[in-house]
């Protein structure tokens, strides 16, 4: 038996990856993709690098019959999307950072509006398999992590978990361009952004929540303090995250290492790495690398997290999310190398 | 059955390459590699990309038994390697440059030294399915085509074939940076590179030649001209051939296309394209993208060819030619979607 | 004295470059520059880049006495803001491509509006200095070539003087994405111009005219026909084109390189250069480097041209013809090396 | 009068980079460059992008007269270079990092090597003009700053010297290529480092000593605690540090940025801005643009400084602090707009 998936915007970034990465996948197939902008058109057509889906038909709505759909549509347009879908039992996984806050008040706080399903928040289950396989497994409803907390988090959880850390953390993320999505306009412009490096949105991008709420989840008592400033840095693909956070007691780095190797044993996509991770070593498939180092000399703890943020960081951590909701191997479309150089 | 691969020289990009697109084949496994600066490493660690293969060895010389090699070994050196492996009934793809030019005082000329085998030339077959898919198939040695004349024949090969053009014909090709090969030193670092367009080897390239004969051979009589230039830009993969070649008569858009689309009806690898196609519509991808552009305002022909000079320019083409010899279906662990953006 | 310079949108590429190069010219400085998106604004707070210009403002419309004004609108709208100025007695050089085509009938054709001032080509100059020194010095009006047209020119110029090559000429132009201009959208974002090239406007860029024209007045009964290939690579600044001439005559590099010389002693901006020059080498001044090599094989001519497209393809050019015009040195704030790397 | 500038080793960025930003001084001008590879070569054809400096020779050691000397050496061949200069009474500014750290044994650890001239240290003074312009002006050896330590101590200088901010900072810098020197070898290679971002000396560059002395002559009793993690991004200029310190009170934007204005209110090129600066903001120039943010949610101070790493942090700077040394004004020279895009 084949899976049938359904793609909600296929047009952007994320949702594009997600039909490059299913095509090849041995349980599942694209069944429908949607994409208002681009309905009529045939999926092979409008992005040649998807040739090999020939003439399927991108649609406004989604057609026929899923077994599970991914949402990819823009904050608060998704949740609008995914309601009807979940009410009436289809199995879901939201891309967007719509069902990744627990609390209706912060996501309004943070992300401008009102939340368009409150009552959804419960059930939804933080889809981070390194944290939450079994729940993700039985789930209805996942939100795929974001593409920053994605790094972060897994960066960070197994020295949060331990509390071997102080909870005044800074997270200094650098991301490809790619996150900013497709057709972003001037600010994205080539042009503009070659040769560059900024940062934006200094303590008040709306992945800082996310990223406290999950750490906090992982250590009674634990209340994450999260400085995250995100950077743009001329490359598409990638998201780097360097991690800081203090030390709560002299520890070597042997110690640590066997810590994050352990928390990660029986992770299939999370690596602990004995060098400085490059991103570039992520570039198009599902891993996650992570490099904790002992700063003795001030007593902090730095710990780089790389991944890419289409794979990892969206697309194929949903996959990896359907795998586990469908009884599939956790793997499976997603044993990929890299393409590097 | 699963056939044994052996890669020489799995440390320089299209060897790296090779066992990237090989981990998935579902006919074809890579059985040994070899890589005398890395003997005693594993592939899974040299190579972060690849750490699918976790600890498998890196050898100083080909270990076990295999069922077809490829050589990526610089020119001349990989001669001397696959020379013994030939002799000794062992089906061979050499990516090196060795037995593409039929002439060994071409060679000679050329490249600069002696040929190591010129008595292997006669039987070696030049790799290009879309040419020479039969020969391919029965041929016991293949030279895998050169990244360069494999987009600059396969742009110009219809036109050709057809006697639609005249013989003096202009190749001018632009180069992502890994077709310099892997820690090219002082030219190549990414300060000098980055920001930076230039031309080498103006009309003096060893690929000259190479695309020079195999067009000849397309039509009794026909000797083409070829200057070709080559070009670096700031890019990792792609090569992009733009071709000028003067018309020998009126003739429409459409009669061209029809030529175009006619010539590679049964060819997996290589499509016409209605617009202009883009190096990234085949990065990680065995494609070549041909776009045949009728200039009558000058009576000149216009044909832009492109493709990822790892893939269809190297790897991919070994692993397509590798299929046919080992009868293989000819897209066996080729069907894939491009990585975009 | 220091002369008064005008900038008509000053908010585009070419316009912020000229007042960039203008800020340490000793003979003339910003008096007014206008920009009706930023109207009310600072020159140096609108762009960082240009903090030295502090709180001089943008305005609407040109505002005090000026001697000479630079026009970089778009198409049309620059002959529309131009006309007035120079039938009012003003000395105007137009960065847009609205004076450089001699006959309304091919500027209509080649840019699909009709011409908004006619009456004016006829006394307009083509402001290339190292052909039209003398009538850009007694010029009101001065058309500054295209970045493109430049190039091409400079590269084929003496050749086509000298009447050594036939009339079937290539141009293969690579151009970094400045030359698309700011802010300018979707299509030029850089998750989709990072890592690719492509060709565009393949044998229809309305620079095409603007080359075979220009290269047409150089010899008597020449009607150069010319095909012109214009392509994006991943870089900010710079033109690397690729010219193609079939030789009429056995000719050896030595003559050629004498012929290249000769033509361009007394140039201060144009340089023969004796290996193939990177667009790099001219970044942020206003040299062009031009590199002829006879394909003696072939019988053709390659020259290659580099120069930075917002200098010496724009801004730069348009300070080259102001000093010309207003009888400063021609190099006056123009002696400046490159930025490397 | 016009002052005779000596270079020792101006083919590394740094030295090409003095080379640059003197060519259009006021009041100084380069009298004698030295360059062991390339002795005996011209320095305009040996550096295409230099080519206005013609035929001026490139020796091995320095000759003729000169009134001040920059050194532009490795580190420890440095110190060898400037002491018998400085012993001889020449003035020296040294771009290398051997007369930065005060403490010869701080030296000796953190460079794996002994200091060649300890007995020079007490007297050199550090060269950052926001911080110590009288004592450079009155100095005959002057340590140029870091690229790094200018960036991160121009960016926390106010803080730590108001005693805003606990010793605990993290110093997360990100730079171009163009930091690792010149044809700096396989693993700066373009297609290594494209499309690629990774940390490096996590927390042991040697950089971090240097900032850490810095900061601490700032405030009676401070002694910072500084975690430094150095990151590569790809593009060729340009340092993006982003520092993180928790403040030890309740205080505002508007009176934080009050103080960082004030700090720098005679300071020509540290300037204070209301939005994340740009790297690309600072191309070419000598600026460094700071950015103070209060995370009052977190009670952590956020400041992102920027600047040209061949610029602000070296040969830039250097000008900058040969102008203080020889009584020209602070700007000459330097007076220039970035180059953007």
């Amino acid at each position: 038996m084949t899976f049938r998936v359904g793609i909600i915007n296929v047009t952007g970034f994320a949702g594009m990856e997600a039909a490059r990465l299913l095509w090849n996948h041995p349980g599942a197939r694209v069944a429908a993709v949607t994409g208002r902008s681009l309905a009529g058109q045939k999926l092979g057509e409008a992005f040649p690098h998807l040739a090999v889906y020939g003439d399927f038909p991108i649609t406004a709505d989604l057609e026929g019959s899923v077994d599970i759909v991914f949402s990819a549509l823009p904050t608060a347009a998704s949740a609008e999307a995914c309601a009807p879908l979940v009410r009436a039992g289809i199995r879901v996984i939201d891309i967007a950072a719509d069902f990744r806050l627990k609390d209706a008040a912060a996501f309004h706080e943070w992300m401008g509006q009102a939340h368009p399903a409150p009552d959804l928040l419960a059930d939804a289950v933080y889809g981070l398999p390194e944290l939450n396989r079994d729940a993700i497994a039985s789930a209805q409803l996942v939100a795929n992590p974001g593409c920053y907390p994605a790094t972060a988090i897994l960066a960070l959880a197994p020295a949060v978990a331990a509390g071997l850390v102080l909870p005044q953390i800074v997270v200094d993320a650098k991301s490809g361009i790619s996150g900013a999505g497709r057709a972003s306009g001037g600010s994205f412009g080539y042009s503009e952004v070659n040769e560059d490096v900024s940062a934006y949105k200094i303590a008040r991008h709306n992945h800082q929540p996310e990223i406290a709420q999950e750490l906090g989840n992982l250590r009674e008592g634990a209340v994450p303090k999260v400085t995250f400033v995100p950077h743009l840095v001329p490359m598409t693909r990638g998201i780097h995250a360097t991690c800081y956070a203090p030390l709560v007691r002299d520890i070597s780095q042997a110690e640590v290492t066997a810590i994050y190797t352990d928390f990660y044993r029986d992770a299939p996509f999370t690596s602990v790495v004995a060098a400085p991770p490059h991103t570039k070593h992520t570039l198009g498939n599902n891993m996650c690398l992570v490099h904790p180092v002992v700063d003795g000399r001030n007593g902090m703890l730095v710990v780089v997290g790389v991944l890419d943020n289409l794979v990892k960081g969206a697309a194929g951590q949903a996959i990896e999310n359907m795998n586990l909701m469908l009884g599939l191997p956790q793997t499976s479309g997603l044993d990929l190398p890299a393409v590097y150089p």
